[in-house]
């Protein structure tokens, strides 16, 4: 056996990603980076800490195939795979193609191949019927599969960061570092939903921002709530979470893979100040808009926590890299 | 400021890379493996570690440009064009090129644009000849600028493993690891000579084994002396060591840069047991060669602890990714 099982998950992460305080800096905020894009399982990011939990689940019930979608920049389809592979699972991986998108192999998807994964195409607009369609296939077959929602949007995978909660916590107190917020790109809202529900079981008061980078801040509340409805299940709590305490930003939000001049130059400065090359879809965005609001006095605390959630192959991407050797940046 | 002088040396790593006992297994031999390809800057790797040496004692002088040379799949041209960016410091890279090698943007090459460094490309035939025009022509224009040789070959670099080795040492301790064989990629040796004289310093009896991914045994051998000599001097130490001491294999060596069909099915395997891409060029050609070299009995001791020097960059290349989804792993 190849893996262990601890507190009902895969262990698949070993050790602790870092945290630390930023020279990046904004207004005289102080920003700390929380590394989860170097969790050291299949190039890193917040995707690892889903899984771990989703998959253990899957596993229980003696799955002999995985099977999940996103876009053609998800993180999520990278572990998915990756994942897959290790267990000598089958894996069927539906990518979601809008039309206007290139056909070119890289970044995430460019790894697909690597993992040796089935890939499907289909156009965006036919998702839900070709899911459908897919899955029906399988049972016909009668293949025991396991389907897992894009992104990991499941209760299990807010596990992942119920426990990286814990796990911050700790750091911050072993290296006497105070936050009072937490900043993170919030795409299905999972990641989101542990972080509060982590802080809620630590009684921790923490302001939990996240940064949409695709849908509206009625969306990722509904769906967040939902999850966190569902965690109070799981640890027989009660808390009381009312949609409009889930704080979304979307007020800055452009077109989801859409990269803005003034995200490439957020990203040359922290390049620029740490040495830190965010990914372009995720990240990038969200640490932009973070910037944006602190400019904008929309964050009234002082010690911010950026959680960097990896999607470091969408930086090996063509359009990025050739618009990032355009941006102009000089540090005064 | 930005950054903080400690032991001689820019700061730029936070923390610790990961040390732990691979699934991979060979002969049952315990394998070990430092992630020092999870280094925190710069998309990681050893030269992070060489470089926070180098460039201080280059700081020391005032300089106003960073200049150095390497192939297209160089991590030392990446990660000193990150800490030039970060440092304010002008950067000239010179790429060294094979007439054959197909001229497609991407890897470590691909980043260069985004940190913003002056790239000049030469025929590596007339290497010698290009080098020595440009620092004339630098010294023309009276620019104080730091000539850093390929790969960051020197005694001042090395210093950044001998610290490597105190920390590898303190994290063994912790853990109760027992290691007697270290292996890694050797290419012009700083990083070998940096943990040979390290385990010196610590008195540890440990076989340090570099494999040649493109030098012949008795050029890398005659290398690291030469470093090792030079570390005495700077320790006020008389170790003697002797050539034949060091340890450097070539006997597996294929032209650098090349990768072959066995190499390609050990990274797979590394893959399906822990989830680690190794890069092509440098890591998956050593780890490939300490597979083989297990296999024929030729490393004798029982608890290896493998340096993973990184090149992540280097696996988004299509010729890679192409070759990679074609070979056929199969798990027993």
């Amino acid at each position: 056996m190849k893996y262990s099982f601890m507190y009902d998950k895969l262990k698949l992460i070993r050790g602790t990603s870092p945290l630390y305080k930023l020279n990046f800096n904004v207004d005289k905020k102080n920003i700390f980076m929380k590394r989860d894009d170097l969790i050291d399982f299949g190039i890193g990011g917040n995707k690892v800490r889903l899984l771990e939990y989703i998959v253990f689940k899957a596993l229980k019930k003696n799955v002999e195939k995985l099977i999940t979608f996103g876009s053609m920049h998800s993180n999520h389809v990278r572990i998915t795979s990756s994942i897959a592979n290790m267990l000598n699972l089958d894996c069927d991986i539906i990518i979601l193609k809008d039309e206007a998108e290139d056909n070119i192999l890289e970044g995430n998807q460019m790894l697909l191949d690597v993992y040796g994964c089935n890939v499907y195409y289909c156009d965006i607009k036919e998702a839900t019927q070709y899911i459908d369609d897919h899955l029906q296939k399988q049972k016909d077959k009668r293949i025991n599969y396991c389907f897992i929602p894009g992104g990991g949007h499941t209760s299990e995978g807010a596990l992942g960061y119920v426990k990286a909660m814990h796990e911050i916590y700790t750091q911050c107190k072993e290296d006497s570092i105070h936050i009072d917020t937490i900043i993170l790109p919030t795409g299905t809202g999972t990641t989101q939903a542990g972080i509060i529900y982590g802080c809620k079981l630590l009684n921790l008061d923490i302001n939990v921002i996240g940064i949409s980078i695709a849908r509206s801040k009625q969306r990722c509340q509904k769906e967040i709530k939902c999850t966190l409805d569902e965690l109070n299940k799981k640890f027989l709590k009660q808390y009381k979470i009312e949609l409009e305490d889930i704080n979304v930003v979307d007020k800055y939000l452009d077109h989801y893979g859409n990269i803005t001049n003034s995200e490439l130059t957020i990203i040359k400065k922290l390049i620029n100040t740490d040495g830190i090359i965010l990914d372009p879809i995720y990240n990038g965005k969200a640490f932009s808009v973070m910037t944006t609001m602190i400019q904008n006095n929309e964050v009234n605390k002082e010690n911010i926590l950026y959680i960097n959630t990896g999607g470091l192959p969408n930086i090996f991407t063509r359009n990025f890299i050739e618009r990032m050797g355009k941006v102009e940046y000089f540090n005064n």
